[in-house]
């Protein structure tokens, strides 16, 4: 009877179902086959030349109207086409390139297109059809860093330094290079803000970089394993050591120094810091004139800081402008910038009154004002207008969710500019008059506006179709509930199972991350869902997230509520998305389950190990899962060192609960993930076997901390079937 | 209704089942917490002192009457108790013992027990009370050997050789010993018979021993990350890294040097083999007089071997006796053994008939008689008794499946001693007239006899009752089939559920080994039946196991039937048993499951992806997945090299394979598995990633190839619960 109710609601069903697509997992995750075909929202490329908007196209390139919107085509433009570039390329016996996506124009009053490929730059004068200038460096050459106003080119070779003059002539900055000792690159492991080791004084021709010394620091004994295709590859069948440095919490650090090259000297002078021991310089800048250098010196605690400013050419320490202090952490990520049109004040950006702000300083370090004040946090500052004299930057300010464009001046009057919904990702123009507004919102896939910084006023350039148009796209909502405190608002978003049904019962998923410097619900396309939500809403799960105390954009208080307990504030906020779960008929609060990656890794594995009731399977994927293996940087800001905070390392460690495990635990790590060391994963069974309890393990050997390209839809699919053998 | 069907047959079931009990897997597996108290049958701990039988006890000694079997109280042995060896033991500020098991008695003619703690070693008179002899080695030294005659000790430290002379005095050997240049410990990975790295002459005045340059050696990138209880050891809390060389099929080998050292003299010889690159030497005998030293060298290609003699004193090569060729592969396994009364004749174990016999050479390497022949297999020589000209040995002669004691004498008369069943593992006296007769039979827990070697004739000392009497214990039967060559008979052995119902229809596994060197199916206890076999016929599984060709004691063209392409006849083999088990009508052919480690795991593997229709799921631990990564000595004896056999490698790799993926595999390791390296499992999940398969995975971290103590109890839940998930 059961059977042939089924059959009738199906054979009912049938013609409603066929008129809209299911997805399949490679049309949702981001490396399948179908994806950029069926999911991704249509763009077009644009770039500034100057204040002028071009359209970056396969063949040609093409000037927008900045008040209508829509491409010119004659004008100077008409020369500027693949064919001739290539012409040009050719006859200097140089590759030619597929399509003009990536052309770049660096020179405002110049018809000068630069064809980058990283080792190999090439400028050209599209109206001459010429070639300008060209660069070509070694093969092995990486962390290029192009001075358009010197032609110098940095890079770095084997971890040492050089310089590439617009003359060709080759500057070596270093010879002493080695993984332990590397010049010109990244350091402290990308925190602070830091992202690059290289910084060209505003003329070009002073070169700013880092030096670390890592050969102190433990090195995490990592394997080389992958054999693509089966097939042995390179000189050794055997697997290969791959050591890497990696700072544990509470061990010995690196060393970092700053050195500044001059090209035309050949000489470096190092900052004159003292001994660099547990000190952090973040947060480098230059002053207009290039004669002075500014960098945020930070304790190893993390919790007091100063700006100091260098005499660019002799190294030594001048001033120091101020001190910044937080009884929990302070987090300097934005180096100052100095107004463009009165290099005599510079903006600062701090959470010291609870949120993020930009503060306007004087040269000495004076605070002239606070520029922006209120319960919102300043994200990105995008630049200056100089003409109307206002700062643009985007804030949440218009709603937590959204990220909105915004200029400011120096009175501290600020003005929304361009769309006041959704999630904005602006590019502003050479002189700040305009930006391109790329932005979506929960019902917008992808608009592009060129918008005027001086009144607002906006052009748009593309309304892209929703992809997912044709497909069966499950109910997506959001609200908030209350966090663990009964106070903080909590913003979550539940997907129903696709044919949603209320009447019936249906297996729950909660994807969680939590941690610091990440969100999960915003105001993008789909409130943010991920694909892979998608696709458990089409396997008929409800699909919960919740973004906790801890997570990104709600301010210093939210952030720090997990201060020195990491993961602990964070259970308690995820329980309550749990209780309001199962205040919802369609939830069977039986079925349960968690997933989660890194810190949403350790969250899934703390939560299926703490809350054993309450969660029947979870999928933790390259989990925390003790904070002593866990880095300096990161690690210390939020739990301070195993020696001073030894309960709250405890406290936290899933080592000690391994013995709690009762439901169902897939763990899945990269085999060579540089971030969360396997050490974490490995520990943990090892925990979990010597407590007799049974979690299960999976690996993507050769894999960094995340799954890219096609592993990222073999991961999916795993994640999948586990929750369909132990959840369904 | 079916739940009331379901509690009235409980209701009625529920008196029978009351009689017996159920195992639990701790009652089943070693290392299991009830093991030793419900599985293993009780035994006696005998020795030797001279021709008299010794039972070592708890707190005392007792001699053992070989006429009735009995002990004997009173006589000589009342002195020798636990508080009088402890008493003497104190007064010399030696440590005190817990037991008499482990006490020695290597001078037939003196009242001396040896309380051998390795490095601690006590000579005690128990009639005058008095301590005779110690030595105390340092606490790192491993490897020990100690002589009797001349009381020295070898052993090393730190890949060095020392000896310890009777006197007290440290002779070191070596001194630029390290991980790459060991001395005086088993070479070759322990193939070839080789266990041991060092070798006393007959009179104790020379050590023979092995010196290992494995500088040239790839080394596995081992990673230590073993945290014990979840709380960081060491000095260090990042992984370590722990290099171990090994050699991989194809590759550059060891080199292996024998030494002699004379401790009067502090003078060592090398032997003069000239270069050792890609040559074996092994099975090193010594001459009774200590003038000569033999060995067996064999080729790289492990096709030709020579028995050659060397000087002692000078190490210069003397003569070969004889070469041994094979096209092939010749595996030398047993040293020559001189006869005890007649110096001039040696006894020499080769298979060069096709199985395994004894033959009888005189010292210049002319053969004098085949002593064993017919299609059975002798296994190990125990000895001689020199009073009847006799050699004692065990073979197969009397059934392929048992294991039972002979002698035979210099005219080649065999006779059997002892119980005709079951399968034996004796002990013999110092002169050779007796043996403690160590048995067990599919029906025989363990019976111990003493047996006359002269006359056979026996004295049973204990007849263990059966431990699991009291238990529920499943049908176990055994029989045979054609092998896949339509000729050879193969054993099997056949398991049914507990209770079973021969109405229903059962899942099945297969377990599987399948490798050359052991066999699963014996005339032992249960019909060698596994303690993990009856926990899953318990569950409701038909458990079945096949010794394929290619497995022990079935004779030389048995085992060589795998030649140059391993697991092909094997899979052909264990085909022909899911045959015949699909001719069973309570074996559900829809659910068919496999398991085996090590080769297990490689055959489980490759059946798993050669038949992907065959078998529903499979666990493999352990496993070869490609012998590329296997190591010389073991891999190119079966497999050549991959140089000269690509096809061999090509056909039998699994990365191959991945993507014929289809049933479910967990694949489990030991996290630093020297044997079968992690290399192997983890190309492997590469390959089915790649491939767009789906295995599962587990490890035991810090273990080996093998899980040892309730590790291994906690992988037979691992298995089993893989099976109830996906075969049940």
């Amino acid at each position: 009877m059961k059977l042939i109710l089924s059959l009738l609601f199906a054979l009912l069903t049938l013609p409603t179902m066929a008129q809209k697509k299911l997805f399949t997992l490679d049309d949702l995750i981001p490396g399948g086959s179908t994806y950029y075909a069926h999911s991704y929202p249509e763009t077009k490329y644009l770039t500034w030349w100057g204040d002028a908007c071009i359209e970056q196209g396969m063949d040609k390139c093409e000037l927008v109207s900045k008040n209508h919107g829509t491409t010119r085509t004659g004008l100077v433009l008409n020369s500027l086409t693949l064919e001739n570039i290539n012409k040009i390329l050719s006859a200097h016996g140089r590759k030619t390139i597929d399509h003009l996506y990536n052309a770049t124009f660096p020179f405002p009053e110049k018809p000068y297109v630069m064809i980058d490929r990283g080792r190999e730059k090439t400028l050209i004068d599209w109206i001459s059809q010429s070639l300008i200038w060209k660069i070509d460096l070694a093969p092995n050459a990486s962390n290029t860093d192009w001075s358009k106003k010197s032609l110098s080119t940095a890079y770095t070779i084997d971890h040492n330094l050089f310089v590439t003059t617009a003359d060709g002539a080759v500057h070596p900055v270093s010879n002493d290079g080695t993984p332990d000792l590397v010049y010109g690159e990244s350091v402290h492991r990308d925190e602070f803000g830091i992202e690059k080791g290289t910084f060209w004084s505003p003329d070009g021709t002073l070169l700013a970089f880092y030096k670390m010394d890592q050969s102190m620091v433990s090195h995490y004994p990592q394997v080389n394993i992958t054999l693509p295709g089966g097939t042995p590859q390179g000189a050794s069948r055997c697997a290969q050591p791959a050591p890497d440095p990696y700072p544990m919490a509470g061990e010995t650090s690196h060393k970092v120094y700053v050195g500044i090259f001059n090209p035309q000297t050949d000489h470096t002078v190092y900052l004159n810091t003292g001994d660099p021991t547990d000190r952090y310089f973040t947060n480098i800048a230059w002053a207009p004139d290039g004669s002075r250098i500014y960098l945020i010196e930070l304790n190893r605690d993390q919790n007091h800081g100063s700006l100091d400013e260098y005499d660019a050419h002799t190294g030594e320490k001048l001033r120091t402008l101020f001190t910044e202090d937080n009884s929990k952490y302070f987090e300097p990520r934005s180096p100052i910038q100095f107004l463009p049109w009165d290099g005599s004040k510079f903006i600062y950006l701090t959470r010291r009154d609870g949120f993020n702000h930009l503060y306007l300083y004087n040269r000495d370090g004076k605070l002239l004002r606070q520029l922006t004040s209120g319960s919102f946090e300043v994200m990105d500052v995008l630049g200056f207008n100089a003409e109307q004299g206002t700062i643009l930057y985007t804030s949440n300010e218009v709603d937590p969710l959204q990220k909105n464009v915004f200029s400011v001046n120096l009175k501290g009057k600020r003005t929304l500019l361009g769309n006041s919904t959704g999630w904005h990702t602006p590019t502003l123009s050479e002189s700040g008059s305009y930006f391109i507004d790329n932005y979506s919102s929960p019902i917008i896939p992808r608009h592009i506006d060129l918008v005027s910084t001086a009144d607002g006023l906006a052009a748009n350039v593309l309304s892209a179709p929703d992809p997912w148009a044709s497909y069966q796209v499950p109910t997506i909502k959001t609200g908030t509930l209350k966090a663990a405190d009964g106070v903080t608002d909590l913003y979550y978003r539940l997907i129903l199972p696709t044919n949603f049904d209320p009447q019936k019962k249906y297996p729950t998923v909660i994807y969680v991350y939590g941690g610091p410097h990440a969100h999960n619900i915003d105001a993008t396309r789909n409130w943010g869902a991920r694909g892979w939500d998608i696709w458990m809403a089409q396997q008929g799960y409800v699909m919960f997230c919740l973004d906790n105390r801890g997570s990104e954009n709600r301010g210093l208080e939210f952030e720090q509520a997990t201060f020195r307990h990491l993961g602990v504030e964070e259970m308690k906020d995820q329980l309550q998305g749990v209780e309001f779960l199962k205040t919802l008929p369609y939830v069977d609060a039986n079925r349960m389950g968690v997933h989660g990656w890194s810190f949403g890794g350790f969250m899934t594995t703390s939560l299926m190990t703490t809350y054993p009731d309450v969660f029947k399977a979870g999928v933790a994927g390259g989990p925390v899962i003790d904070w002593r293996f866990y880095e300096v940087m990161y690690g210390e800001r939020y739990m301070d060192t195993p020696q001073s905070n030894p309960q709250g390392y405890e406290e936290t460690s899933l080592l000690r609960k391994a013995n709690q495990l009762r439901g169902r635990l897939l763990v899945i790590y990269g085999g060579n993930d540089p971030v969360c060391v396997p050490q974490h994963t490995l520990s943990f069974m090892r925990a979990c076997i010597d407590a007799g309890t049974y979690p299960d393990l999976f690996t993507y050997p050769g894999d960094g901390h995340n799954m890219m390209g096609t592993d990222r839809v073999h991961l999916h699919h795993v994640i999948t079937r586990y929750f369909d053998d132990h959840l369904k």
